[in-house]
């Protein structure tokens, strides 16, 4: 598609030089023609005979309008007359339009009227664009009518669009059943409507100064889709400058910071209970190899570590200065961090931004930027990089080594991350504070992570996204090579209120998140826990090579609520072939049921859970495996647990590695079971049928995103 | 409203007679004629002045339409014509008609020409009825149009339902926005729309044998509401007979079976790992106080208990027996139950339905009727009363006393409730298996919970209600007094498949379950866990007296995925008077936010924590309270925890009882704090923001139904 941009520059300087905010509708006209977006035929008649003529050109029915600059309430003076369906009758209108219009008016000018097509029939959509404080220009399709407004039935996806985006918006609402035609019903030319999202996209892409559109009603048919009208709200105020470092950039700063051979801590203590202390015991008791540097006024060592003044006087190179002072004196020492040239500043202390002092933080940010130091924080408890041992922070140290790395707006969510990883034995490669993120966003640690060997998902906990349009784009290259994940707090209009008077953040319409993420293939977590679980398990899970899920259960009961956890979860339950299902008739009583589920039924030893799951493991044409295990005195909780880690081992080791997770309801020693089950990989919960499920099922959304599946 | 019952039993008998399935459109008018439901008016006109005349009279516009039992298409006939607008043209119309019709048809027998007020405009709707197999009649309303159809916006309500029941049904569906009238539109009358539902609702109760009945489309206006077109669909299959004792006879047998004097176990068995074994352990070590009555064929005792040949031979009354032998040897056992006059038999023997073993199944049914025997299971892990010391099962014994009374339909979900219950301490009165349910079911527990003193709260697994009217009857007396939980099994159409295969049970429409389980008071879980956190927490937290919910929390990052769940959780937070945010303000940092969440921030002391909470307590405008608690060295987990059983004790022994529910986010101490708050009577959990809110969620959802607030 070609589009005519000098049209529109030329429009757009006609309406910015008037100082209008709006295009008029022969502008917003002309605008749609300019990015072939098809608008209603439309000609204007200076005499009777010439109306009757060109609406016979147009084809009927019609409509008719005054044109006159003098006229501003077409209906009212009788200057608007729709359904006019043939030649006489077009000539007739056209002189009773003129009569009319004099009567009411006698000095104004008249230009002529207008006769244009008559759209009706078809499906009645919406296209429109808007410009989100995060995410920029943004582009929104729906259906018509009062009925989808009531329902909020509308997708977002990030401007410009391809052609498969914008199709797939059309599958992306509710009642996208509609387009395919319903009750006999068309259904719609479904490629019509997506050229006209596509234009719309690159329409204010190309010009950021339309910061409103709106195609509503466009008419959709069999045949193709007419925009009938147009409204076009301009804002030539210059966009916000983003900060946005080049990929280069961002990872020279990030890969010294995150994984830094020498560490300085300005305001280190040698006093317990000062959090200046705990950085340094942190950094000495959790192993970290490199050179610990304590900046310290006066003392000449700290912790057995020699003292310096200020970071200028350390001798060596330093990758990041940890930030253990008062607020106020935060900006004269990060001047010296920058005149020692090091990359990175961790800075813990509070009293900025958050407790109102905006200027403060502001400030920071202008030395940061002079100096070409990066800033993580401020407000923050530090971070973790385990498999340098560094716990740059004063929390607890954590040193459980694995390949999730987690991060948290919030304190209080980093201190749920160190808990619960702790409990669940979760192994992780870093937890990243990022407060009030001053500088340090989401898209530098998803810059960092992406070439990080050491960290294979993602998950992150986040308020705002300050540059939502940049952590798009980058999540949408990690994601295809790494699971991300995000719990996006303040969701709903409620907690968003709460999100602004937290952060001062400003809080996006949660749809637009939804859908501009899964844009993104990132994995959204709609509860803390779900994070958690999500980074716990996906890096334990193999990438699943099909869509085809079996349940094999000894409980019937759990296996009707782990189908119900399938369809929340949009998982597919294969359909059994029957050579299948014979297959696992062979190892289940005649009273089992095979299909899916497989319910091996309570009573069974051990060989049938083992049986049945090798031969769940063994056929190619099932990808993925949900167990659902009931405590018998026959195949005890343990026996379970390690026939099936067994099982699942000996498959591996054969090249053959599909996803298993687990249920099990039982007395209690299926906790330790689920455990054990855990440390060898396979995702296992007790007392819930659903926890597995979505774990599973995140896993597939991500393959799904990334196009594995 | 009265109704004219003889007209539609004269009309039922007549199309009986003839053997239809279905009423004509004449005898769909008559028959909402006769229970006051409008149509749109008409008459029949037999010359073109009368024709012009009755026009006049309806109205206009009206609908032409040929009377003739020879012309059975009538528009091809060109028999009818929309839209005539006056009297002359009504005339004119007539006699085209019948000129048509005459030149179509010349030998036709023509009665003359119906004359039909046309019904536009206003808000298409949907009342309808149909036959549940569990539910019977169920009534449903929705919006009109294919919109509605494609989204399956449509809500359910047992029959009959009163005024106020019907008018909550047009706030049920989602689209209820378009009912009150937006954009300018008129709302519609609503009273108007509940008087068709209450008469349909009443019209299918009168009369069984309307198997389905739809009146759509219904215009509703500002004015009215007129049925346009009828559609009866008729059964004269007599209705299945349901068992169903009255009250008095359930609780004569279950007050006897779930506290019995007197158990006899048929089976018993000395030799370890046989369930007739277990079933003795449990009872004897589990520490019943009342007989235990071994039944053997030869050994003269059972671990030490004097044994019996028969349950004949027992010298006293015997409340219950329990079932510990092969199926084949049921009925002749449960024969001499019968004729020793027990009321209950607790079989735990499988082979029955759920392995097709069906009429097997049916001959105990028919003993236990023939000899008034009461039937648990079969295929049951047995039952637990725990204020009886009472472990009537073969699984492993249960003895916290407690509150709640849970049931499951399967056993591995039993066990799920075993394990939950011991690791969670939570106390419980009863749990039991109801399998196959042959013949109790969860009525009758319902029956026998709502006046044992020893249960507060219900909780129930459930895949099919055998007699799910019976059962919403019942529900929803009770739920007036105790919460009753129900998670339904089989909830998606993935899940109700797997639900016939388990149980060849018929798996209801989702949807009815949900509004009708919502009629009768219950709270409906989607999740195993959730049942059993509802189980565990409802008893202890007070009723509320009030919407108004107070988030405090120490971590702002809580305080706003809190405030998320309050929304996915319907619960409201309330709007901070002044003097009570200046009061709250005086507790906390200046940086601190009040407002609602109350962030205390995170570097507090006990005493902030201790005086917010103590406010949110005595301030009779906040009705319950959410606390995040955040992790610090300041005030540590166990000072939290100890801090807010103290301020929450203190206000209990003053009379002020609100729920108080706690989400902790730190390092590990957080789960040994949060176990302390639950020993001490608050909900708390670590690692989720969720949990905690959906807990208070399931109370307030309770309370509502309940008209308690």
């Amino acid at each position: 598609m070609s589009y005519d941009r000098d049209s529109v520059s030329k429009l757009l300087e006609a309406a910015r030089a008037a100082a209008r905010t709006h295009l008029g509708p022969a502008e917003g006209r002309a605008l749609c023609e300019a990015y072939g977006i098809p608008v209603p035929a439309e000609r204007l008649a200076r005499e009777s005979r010439e109306a009757a003529r060109l609406a016979a050109e147009i084809g009927f029915p019609v409509v008719m309008k005054i044109v006159s600059p003098d006229i501003l309430h077409k209906t009212e003076a009788g200057g608007v007359v729709v359904g006019v369906r043939s030649p006489e009758a077009a000539a007739e209108t056209y002189d009773e339009i003129i009569a009319k219009a004099r009567a009411h008016q006698p000095a104004a000018q008249i230009e002529g009227v207008l006769i244009q097509r008559m759209v009706t029939g078809g499906q009645e959509v919406i296209v429109g664009a808007l410009t989100d404080p995060s995410f920029e220009k943004v582009v929104a399709f729906g259906l018509g009518g009062v009925l989808v407004e009531v329902l909020k039935d509308v997708t977002f996806r990030l401007a410009p669009v391809t052609e498969a985006e914008a199709l797939s918006m059309l599958d992306s609402i509710a009642a996208s059943e509609i387009l395919r035609g319903v009750r006999g019903g068309d259904p719609v030319n479904r490629l019509a409507i997506a050229r006209i999202i596509v234009a719309v996209s690159h329409l204010v892409s190309d010009f950021p100064q339309i910061r409103e559109l709106d195609l509503n009603p466009i008419f959709a048919t069999k045949e193709g889709a007419t925009a009938v009208d147009v409204r076009v709200l301009l804002d030539f105020a210059p966009p916000a400058q983003r900060y946005r470092p080049s990929r280069d950039e961002i990872l020279r700063a990030m890969n010294r910071i995150m994984r830094p051979e020498a560490v300085a801590v300005i305001g280190a203590s040698p006093e317990d209970g000062k959090i200046g202390n705990s950085v340094m015991k942190n950094l000495i008791n959790g192993g970290y190899q490199g050179h610990i540097y304590p900046i310290h006024p006066k003392a000449p060592e700290v912790l057995g570590r020699k003292a310096y003044k200020s970071v200028k006087e350390i001798p060596g190179p330093v990758d990041v200065a940890v930030f253990a002072i008062p607020a106020t004196l935060v900006p004269a020492a990060l001047k010296e961090c920058g005149e020692k040239q090091i990359p990175g500043a961790v800075l813990i202390p509070s009293g900025f931004a958050e407790t109102g002092n905006v200027e403060g933080q502001r400030e920071l940010v202008k030395i940061a930027r002079e100096y070409n130091v990066r800033l993580m924080g401020p407000n923050i408890y530090g971070f973790y990089y385990t498999h340098k041992n560094l716990c740059a922070t004063f929390c607890t140290p954590y040193d459980v080594k694995g390949t999730a790395a987690l991060s948290s707006q919030s304190g209080g969510v980093g201190m749920a991350i160190i808990g619960f990883s702790r409990s669940a034995k979760m192994g992780v490669s870093a937890i990243v504070g990022l407060g009030n993120k001053a500088d340090i966003d989401e898209d530098d640690l998803l810059t960092f992570f992406e070439q990080d060997p050491n960290t294979q998902v993602v998950a992150m906990h986040v308020e705002d996204l300050k540059d939502g349009r940049s952590f798009a784009e980058v999540a949408r290259r990690v994601s295809r090579q790494k699971p991300v994940i995000v719990l996006k707090a303040g969701r709903t209009a409620m907690g968003a209120r709460a999100a602004q008077s937290h952060t001062a953040a400003l809080a996006g319409n949660d749809r637009i998140y939804d859908d501009i993420l899964g844009q993104s293939g990132v994995v959204r977590a709609y509860a803390l826990n779900d994070m958690l679980e999500f980074a716990r398990c996906l890096p334990m899970l193999p990438t699943p090579k099909g869509e085809n899920v079996l349940i094999i259960t000894g409980a019937g009961g759990s296996g009707v609520l782990l189908s119900d956890a399938c369809v929340d979860n949009r998982l597919k339950l294969m359909a059994m072939p029957d050579d299948l299902d014979a297959a696992f008739r062979k190892f289940i009583p005649p009273f089992g049921a095979a299909g899916n589920p497989v319910d091996i039924t309570g009573g069974e030893p051990p060989t049938t859970y083992r049986n049945t799951i090798a031969l769940g493991l063994q056929d190619p044409r099932i990808h993925a495996l949900i167990l659902g295990y009931w405590h018998t005195i026959i195949t005890p909780p343990m026996v379970f647990a390690q026939l099936c880690a067994e099982v699942v081992e000996e498959y591996r080791r054969k090249g053959i590695d599909k996803p298993v997770v687990a249920s099990l309801v039982g007395d209690v020693q299926v906790e330790e079971a689920s455990s054990y089950l855990f440390d060898h990989g396979i995702p296992a919960y007790p007392y819930t049928t659903e926890k597995p499920v979505a774990v599973l099922g995140a896993k597939y959304r991500w393959a799904r995103a990334a196009g594995l599946i």
